[in-house]
């Protein structure tokens, strides 16, 4: 446990801020190195990637950290010094699980001679977050890349349910792929990808827009390199009648129907003929999910009707009704309790009817129906619109690809963490339509603590562990997310805490298992976000880069094989995650653990939604709908 | 032919812009009251019409004209007033007419007492420029008023070819219903009128969107006044194969439509697999149709491929093609001839193909042939998208509704000069759905020749002239009409004239008959644009507002009947017309006989249709659009 805790602590210290006694211990070079590397890693400065020296990575800094503090530390850093070394064999137990990774195949294979014959034939199946990424920082020179999508353009999804209530508008968050390709060299096809054939490297595809050419629907591309970013559909969990008569909000078309059905609900709740009881039912909408998606769309709902809608239709106020069902214990269970437990609170007072601990049964033409899972009550209500947003399904493409493949029974592809699909050759899968299979630490621990071990004497000494530690930390990105999780703050105190309880730095195989068990079992998958693609998306592309550049391996050392990998494996960094509330409220899982709540959070929500745009365009235009919303309020046209 | 002339001079000075020596001879107060009777007529200030004293118009001028002028006239002023006095015996000809009209009933009847027992039931039948027109200057307060549309918006049509292009936003050329009428006791019903029921006086109302109540889409409402506005459809003049695969400009959702299948064509011919023939074909856009609207949107198409397309597409470039097919031997043949000129000279030198002189025969799901009316010779030519632009058809509710008052055999309602639909009871029309039927002066100048003669002596002296001058002109609107289109200019060198080829002013019946006959040969009635349906809107409104107040009766005197009509005839002003060419340039037939083309015009058009906007919503959403097209381009997301 203790190495454990220590090895994070070093590990983090490296990976999040500099702390003051690091910056102190290290030359300004060094540091300057550190940071650099840093940047390279999470925000992606595609052309830094190629350098060696760069890529030595936040470990790199530890072991200057560890070698400067050998010949200058004094006082208090020779204390820090100590602890480090005495960390290193927590460290060293998971660096050596790398050693046992018995990849089916090598992933230098699939480095690109620049000056081969030909450019390697790059083809991209969709334009959502991954694939845009991806685009946006591959050295398209360098091959031949084509992108296939049914949608000629791209959607800054996370605003999808201001669209909803035509809060911004439709057109105000896509941005054409075409524009944004504009001054690469890639070929755009809007057509949807019916198959792709394993054995013979290529994809079928299919215009399935209005306009097409007469029995030349069809066609194929050749792929040395296929990067699967087709995104998911939404998961109806076989439930009844979902399919037929409940909305999604997936696409951009969804999302406007959505918003003309809110319309017309009303607009028919008002004809004149109408008893109260058809009124109330067309004016009752049901959302089923309690995720972030569903929650910010309950809040937008609620905004358009009673900052907008109530004025228009002034006799209909008084019998609306938003019903929200979760079947978890709360809404917004992926975020900290007090935000959840505010926004419980502030629906509850707002009139939005949670129904925690529900499970829908069905859905038919005129009513849903559910079930408490506490109680067992059994629940029906008549609604005029229903929004579905509960986790993710399956597209038939990825469905039978993976039964190709050999991946059946998943519901999204598993790749490795280079984010290569397992059991492929050349494929790439990222975003929502793949998960990333991390290996476990435990696994190879005893291959890892072999390579480690130099001397043999069943010990890590501190210059074992620091020799394989960069490698570790490459291989194994859980180690810094764990710690992140964790929330494990600055070096020193930890680094103090474990001289305390422990003198004796040279660790044992055992002794370090435990610590490392530990590790693996709270590792998780990323989430289903736009955030996890986007970071996927980039970091493909500068795997991409690396590889046509010929720059030397560098991923961490292959523990079964020889020689390194060829480039670091996937590490995602989670930086936070927004859930607007309504009401100009948002609440915020923030960097650094922290939370935030109310107005001044809503500003911020706004500020990093427009930074994040993927144009200036849809920067500008995101921002005068947000001003058009302030001043004229929403939109009522049907249309 | 010569009072003729006189009178429309006259008549004009008064209308239009009063001369200098007008304002001379008048004393201020009267010049004043020209102007703003002017107003009243023209941009229809609505509350002024209610005054009796504001009711005297263009021709009370006139005669306070001539009453002036004889106490004041000096010098050139005494010849003005001879030259008047002159012209007098043409107008009394005119003025004479009026008393020949056999009203089928009487106007009066539909005045409604506002101490009667309820508020008489309006029912207003659509919410284009002449239903919204007609709700905005309406009196409300004053009935029970009840707006069905099956759009709860209304749409700013002029800008609808500007939507195809993406130069504006569906959105911002919309404002939805229930914002124009929040301030006034209306109700809205979204729902088409299926059935007019003229004996039982209700319409038969239904539910035509997709969200419906079982069971109860239908609905009737009762009528004391129905004011149907429907519009109308696309004139296909039965030619084959057009509905099933053209596209239309009529609703907002025709435009998205054709901005969608200009996007689609051309991803469509950049998939990798097709000849550059079918490529030709996709990429070839037939408009049929050559007057503003097809012509515009001819503009707006070339100006998409043109400046943002080809720049994203850049390899389709060479292989576009743009075809414009008229029947007429000119496109924009309603516009003066300096400008057909201009726009066909700048069509051929931007590559768009003008086929004057041409006749569609028919359409298929691949080509659209057409034959040449001078040469006969048949073309065909294969098509990605055709857009049909010609003409107006019926809508099948006013179809049906024509078969039950008889009016069979028309493509529109026809009603009389105060709009309402002839052989039926308080059932108004206005817009493109009808069409006023002028009464001729020709067939009343026995009537109002014996009217006006009161000594009864054969002929007109002025002064009998001139107490029937102001009735005759309101009862007779073609009058002024007539005198605009002729382009008569200024009062002075027609009196001039007048008085050199006859001095005597006393007229009888035959001299100025002839001139009668050809003011009805050369009358028209009003185009089908939103200019003449907004003044009738607005018109109608007045006399609705005018009814309810219990005004004393304002319109000309019945010359077959006793007192005066209710109120003034329908009388349209032409304000002038736009055609926008493309590339910043718009051709322009201003008031006053100005053409104007090029650059300034085009800033003009801006300024015009962002001054028109129903609101300051839209016209905000308006110039932000133009703004966001001049800074960014066009969008070319396919949605």
């Amino acid at each position: 446990m203790l190495g454990n805790r220590l090895l994070w602590a070093v590990a983090r210290s490296c990976l999040q801020r500099p702390t003051y006694s690091l910056h102190k211990i290290t030359t300004p070079h060094t540091c300057k190195d550190v940071l650099f590397k840093r940047r390279c890693f999470s925000s992606g400065a595609g052309a830094e990637s190629s350098s060696p020296l760069q890529k030595e990575g936040q470990s790199g800094a530890l072991y200057r950290f560890l070698i400067y503090g050998k010949e200058k530390v004094h006082g208090k850093s020779y204390l820090l010094a100590i602890a480090a070394t005495g960390c290193l064999g927590a460290g060293l137990l998971v660096a050596l699980a790398d050693a046992g990774r018995d990849s089916t195949r090598s992933d230098s294979d699939e480095a690109v001679s620049p000056e081969g014959s030909g450019k390697k034939k790059v083809v991209i199946l969709g334009t959502g977050w991954g694939g845009i990424s991806f685009l946006k920082s591959l050295d398209a020179s360098k091959y031949d890349v084509r992108v296939v999508s049914p949608r000629n353009y791209f959607v800054f999804t996370p605003l999808l349910p201001s669209v909803t209530s035509g809060t911004v508008e439709a057109r105000s968050i896509t941005e054409p792929i075409r524009r944004i390709i504009r001054k690469k060299d890639v070929k755009f096809h809007e057509a949807e990808c019916t198959k792709i054939d394993e054995a013979n490297k290529k994809v079928m595809c299919r215009d399935i827009s209005d306009v097409k050419c007469k029995g030349k629907e069809d066609f194929e591309l050749e792929y040395d390199y296929l990067v699967v970013a087709v995104g998911a559909t939404s998961n109806t969990f076989g439930t009844k009648g979902v399919e037929e008569y409940c909305h999604f909000l997936k696409e951009i078309e969804d999302a406007e129907k959505i918003r003309g059905r809110i319309v017309d609900c009303f607009e028919t709740a008002s004809l004149p003929h109408l008893s109260d009881e058809d009124r109330r039912k067309l004016l009752s909408f049901v959302i089923v999910g309690g995720g972030p998606t569903g929650v910010e769309y309950a809040a937008e709902l609620h905004d358009l009707i009673y900052e907008d809608l109530t004025s228009l239709y002034p006799e209909l106020q008084k019998i609306v009704n938003i019903t929200l069902v979760q079947s978890g214990d709360h809404i917004l269970n992926t975020f900290d309790g007090r935000i959840s437990e505010y926004a419980e609170k502030k629906f509850s007072r707002e009139g939005i009817d949670v129904k925690i601990g529900s499970r829908v049964l069905g859905v038919t033409e005129e009513t849903i129906s559910f079930k408490s899972k506490a109680t067992g009550k059994l629940m029906e209500i008549p609604y005029g619109m229903i929004v579905w947003s509960t986790g993710i399904g399956t597209r038939p493409v990825i469905a039978d690809y993976m039964k190709q493949i050999g991946q059946t029974d998943r519901r999204v592809l598993a790749t490795d963490e280079w984010l290569r699909v397992k059991n492929t050759d050349g494929v790439y899968a990222l975003g929502d339509c793949a998960t990333v299979e991390q290996r476990k630490i435990a696994e190879d621990i005893a291959d890892l603590f072999k390579l480690a071990d130099k001397d043999g004497d069943g010990y890590l000494s501190v210059s074992e562990f620091v020799d394989t530690m960069d490698n570790v930390r490459m291989r194994y990105p859980q180690i810094d997310l764990y710690m992140e999780r964790q929330h494990m703050e600055g070096v020193v105190g930890l680094l103090n805490d474990a001289l305390k309880k422990e003198k004796n730095v040279k660790l044992d195989l055992e002794h370090f298992s435990e610590a490392i068990c530990k590790v693996d079992s709270q590792m998780k998958s990323g989430p289903a976000t736009a955030q996890v693609a986007a970071q996927q998306g980039e970091y493909l592309a500068l795997s991409f880069n690396h590889m046509a550049m010929g720059s030397p391996d560098e991923g961490p050392i292959r523990v079964r094989g020889g020689g390194r990998h060829r480039y670091h494996p996937f590490r995602y960094r989670h930086l936070g995650q927004f859930a607007p509330l309504g009401g100009e409220t948002t609440a915020a899982e923030l960097p650094g653990d922290w939370v935030s709540i109310g107005r001044s959070t809503q500003w911020l929500w706004y500020s990093v939604y427009a930074s994040k745009q993927v144009s200036w365009r849809t920067r500008a235009l995101v921002i005068f709908d947000w001003t058009k919303r302030f001043v004229f309020g929403r939109d009522s046209s049907r249309m």
